[in-house]
């Protein structure tokens, strides 16, 4: 099977994200230029995105909502409950915890992790915190750590993530994880998406294309 | 000019981020091979990602890390201010009030609304809370709109900051938001990036590539 690029994985997010919704107001089939249009992209990205994993829908009635929505569950592995950790009771932790959507599609967050011997043993968010200092150990059983500690400690948390034989992690903070391959790495870096708005205020918004009559800034 | 990607805007902001961090630990100049490895990319596509806004560094010599850094911050919009204005006095909303990292980067959180007329006029993070009916006003000299609401508000909230003249929203609500051309959006969709990482513990960590096998399972 061909390599199937994160964007295919995070467009068959949004498509499950639609069906859900569409189930919920009593659509039964859809067209794919439909599921398509309703998500920003063509009919035939949607085809091509859903044909790494089978045969869907059928010519000239579209796809039945309920058999495309179980199978892009199970596609994205959201027929089971995951058990996640999460590295970090700080205010990023608090907002993860108070996110209802995540348990909502299977993520449970049933064990956290702080490094302030001050606060391990209280309670927070309804679960006591335990030290992080034994992460290697404390782990077990858990399949996603969320990481949401200060960029400095971020990789030696990781480590021992690593070492715990958790695949998957969540990355809040701001630097680049090394893992080995077999563990998978996602960041949210709210302060590259930042700069990625004040790039586009800057070089397309104002429509000016500021940037080709640049000069060469640094050359020598 | 080319229409730069996503993808380049981002790998300026990791460059960016490993310059800053290598200046303050004296660091004066680096080979494009060295800023590809620690950045997690090749020296061809730190290349192509730089040619898109003049030529920099020099043969043999490498970048100049003052200049490179002075030229990416140019590039990003990163060397004046930017007015931020957070919508949702919520869980998210605290957490990004308490991100040091948005204002060492230049990006102020000057105000925040939120829609529950208990918490409007009340102090919270050092601001008083606004009410969020009339954004349409109150959003005059604000640069990025931060939008922390429900799914269900966030559109409604989105159609008001566009008729402000807002041309940059940073969308934490997990729905996509029809806006006009001109104005920016980048989603943080923490349930996404959560999906990504269920797919990868069931489709590739495990290393059995269990899809291959799966049946056409919607067809008909």
């Amino acid at each position: 099977m061909k390599k199937v690029s994160e964007s295919t994985i995070a467009r068959l997010s949004v498509y499950l994200r639609l069906l859900t919704e569409l189930a919920a107001a009593g659509v039964t089939t859809l067209a794919s230029g439909e599921l398509a249009r309703r998500c920003g992209t063509s009919a035939a990205q949607v085809r091509k995105d859903l044909s790494f994993f089978g045969t869907f829908g059928k010519r000239g009635l579209g796809y039945s909502v309920p058999e495309l929505t179980e199978a892009l569950r199970g596609i994205l592995g959201l027929e089971r409950r995951w058990r996640v950790a999460l590295i970090g009771a700080g205010k990023i932790g608090a907002a993860l915890m108070a996110y209802q959507d995540f348990r909502r599609q299977g993520f449970d967050i049933v064990a956290v992790f702080d490094a302030d011997p001050a606060r391990v043993g209280t309670e927070w968010q309804g679960l006591v915190i335990q030290r992080d200092a034994d992460l290697e150990t404390s782990l077990q059983g858990i399949d996603i750590a969320i990481v949401a500690v200060p960029a400095s400690a971020a990789q030696g948390v990781v480590n021992r993530v690593v070492a715990a034989d958790v695949r998957a992690i969540l990355n809040f903070a701001p630097t680049k994880l090394d893992v080995p391959e077999h563990v998978a790495v996602k960041t949210v870096n709210m302060a590259l998406e930042l700069e990625g708005l004040s790039y586009a205020l800057v070089n397309e918004a104002r429509g000016a294309r500021r940037v080709t009559s640049r000069p060469a800034a640094s050359r020598g």
